[in-house]
Formats: C-alpha cells, sequence, structure tokens
C-alpha cells in the first residue's frame, strides 16, 4: 500500500492510499493510522477484493456472524470511519461487494484482500472520535461528548 | 440523536451525528436540519437499523413503490444531500442493506429504525440548492440556477 | 446536465451537478472533466437509471465482463474517482443500483441513462492522480509517486 498526503488544513489532512495485489485493507489501515497518529477521520473508497469477510450484527445475542466471500468481487462501496478505541486507531467500515452476475453482497468489513487494487481517500475531521464499550449493545460505539467539540 | 459540530469554514458547517436505538432517521434528520438552518448539505455514514422501508421510482406510474425490510440489517452505505423544498429542509438518502446471510438489499430511505448505531457525518455545501416540482418525472428536484453559484 | 461551480479553495474545487432524463454519465462526465482541466477528484452521488451496464473483473482472464441491467433502478451509491490516463481526463466509478423488489445489483459503471435524476459532488482533490499501464493487472492504475505529494 502507497499512501500519500494531498492536503494539509487547520481542519485535518487529506490522504489518497493505493492497495496492492493481496494487501489486507484493516490490518493495513490500522496500521498505517496508528503510525500517522490518526484518531477522527473518514475513508471512502472503490476497487476489488480477492476474498472477504464480512459480518452481521445479531441483535438477539450481541455478536457478529461472520460470511465468507469466497470468490473476486468489485467492491462497489466502502464507508467508514476511524475513531480511538482504547488509546488506539480503529477502524470501522462496510462494504458493498459485486459479484460476477452483477448481484451484491456486503456487512461490516471483517477482512478483505485487495485484488487488483483498492483506491481510498482517508480525510481527518477535527473531532476527538473515541469508541467506548456500551453495556447495551456490546459494541464499542462513538461517544460524542462535549470535549469532542471543537466550536 | 447527539450532534457536534466539528469544523466551520467560509464554505460551511460540518457535523458528525450518532443516533441512538430507535432513533427514526429521516425524520430527525430533517428537524435538526430546519433547527440549524441547514438547506445545502451532503451525508455519508454507516450503521445498523432493526427495520426500514425503501423505495423505488416506478417510472410508469410516476410514484414510489415501497418495500419494507422487517429484519436487523446492517446499513452498508446512506448517501444523499439535503436541500430546501417548500421552504424547509428535505433529505433525499439512499441506502444499502446488508441481511444475516450477506445479500442485500435497498433503495430510497422512507423510513429507518436505528439498531445499534448510526454514525453521519454532514458536510454543509456553500450553495443554495432547492427542489422544485418538475411536471415532467412529478418530483421535487434540484433545480440548479445562476442563483446557486457562488464563484 | 447542468453543473455550478459551489467552492474553490487553495486545495480545489467543489461543484454540484445535476443530470437530466436520458443523459449518459460516464461519457459526459468525461467530457466535463476534460473541459474544465479536472485530472484529480473524486465523486459520490444518488439518483435512477433506465437502463445501466455494469462490469466485473474476471482475474484470471485479465477482462471485464459486462452485465446489462435493463430495468430502471435507483442509483444507490456511485464511488468514484477522476485520474488523468494517456493525457485526458478518466471516470473510475462503481455504483449500486435497485431494483423494483428492493434486491441490489452493482459493478463497475460502463454506461448508465439518467431517469429520473442523477445528483452528484465533485471535488477536486489537490494532487496529480495519474493511471498507467499496470502489465501485471492489464489495468490502468493510479500510479502514486512522489511528484504526487504535494507536502
Amino acid at each position: 500500500m502507497k499512501s500519500s498526503e494531498i492536503a494539509r488544513t487547520e481542519h485535518g489532512r487529506q490522504f489518497v492510499l493505493v492497495f496492492e495485489v493481496g494487501d489486507e485493507v484493516v490490518q493495513q489501515l490500522n496500521s498505517w493510522c496508528n503510525e500517522r497518529q490518526i484518531t477522527a477521520a473518514r475513508l471512502t473508497g472503490i476497487g476489488g477484493f480477492s476474498t472477504a469477510t464480512v459480518a452481521w450484527f445479531d441483535w438477539q445475542a450481541h455478536e457478529f456472524r461472520e460470511v465468507r466471500i469466497a470468490e473476486q468481487v468489485e467492491l462497489l462501496a466502502i464507508s467508514g470511519d476511524i475513531a480511538e478505541q482504547d488509546g488506539k486507531a480503529a477502524v470501522h467500515a462496510h462494504v458493498v461487494l459485486g459479484t460476477r452476475d452483477g448481484t451484491t453482497r456486503g456487512g461490516h468489513l471483517i477482512e478483505g484482500y485487495v485484488r487488483p487494487t483498492l483506491e481510498l481517500i482517508v480525510d481527518e475531521v477535527p473531532a476527538h472520535l473515541r469508541r467506548r464499550y456500551d453495556p447495551d449493545t456490546g459494541l464499542a460505539l462513538i461517544a460524542l461528548e462535549d470535549s469532542s467539540r471543537i466550536r
């Protein structure tokens, strides 16, 4: 994966990331955010995966159920945000995937192996986004507080 | 739903919105925009719904056909814009939803009940976006005019 | 298609584009980018198509397989970027489409005929994004280099 910082304003940096064949997105994105101390951002992009694992949140059981997509797919949409969780950057991304016959799959992204490419744009947002464990859902959810308010 | 204004430039404000279990998105977003006098913006986000209603535009009949999604789904993508219609903010959003088996549904968002969370980013755009009734389609469409041109 | 430049900063211009019934998106967007010398941007939007052709990249054959969608669909998500390829602007966009029954299709966008509308926001990015032929994949991929780094 190669990245390039393309803009820097008082409100944050903007990056373009281009992944290569075989790169696993979630792990590389988490590492990259931690290296650059990016703890609040949003991401969008398109590309393709050779295989991926997505998940669906089972509200009754309060846990994720994984679905394995073991085929080449177009990455039709990836949307997500980056927040701080337990002192580290944590990527939360959802994906929509397109198969050979034009039907689609998708879910919460657990892992995705890039093929042939993935083009992401990451925009820092000028807030302190922090995930906190939420006992009602069993999930780490973004907790907005006054401290996250810039103005 | 909690919101936090995270940036303000000459070109508009940027907000993070975090919805809670049971919140209905479309109605709350319309109210929130009207309270803050936001009449031109775009929104992106991810989350989950306990139930949702989406719609497909029937071109022959010139009306929307509703499809009810009566199950827990991942909100894989929500894209939309906010424009002024009849003097009030009107949200126009499309969603892609992921089910338990990784298949997807989607349409024009009529209503969606958040569960477990919904994380939205709303960016004001520095234009006057106004929807006007279009007799050819029977829809309120954004009418770009010279007056919407800033430079 | 009508467009309006709504913001201009040191980091680039922002445009709203509203397409009309019958407009073909890919060709019109490529022409529009070339007229305005836009060679690095990202785009997002929502709308509807009367018909569309999407594609899936066949990794073994190293070529795209087309899937024709010959029905009215909601354009649930369009994500993409604009880069320079062989001296001209080249749009690379992926779409998710919603059908009458709420199921979805999608792929790499080959062509899409707008009906009833398409509302796009195009943001220039302050980088030189250039696609180069990649012999390993047979595709024109964005090549990030030091020259694309602004700071």
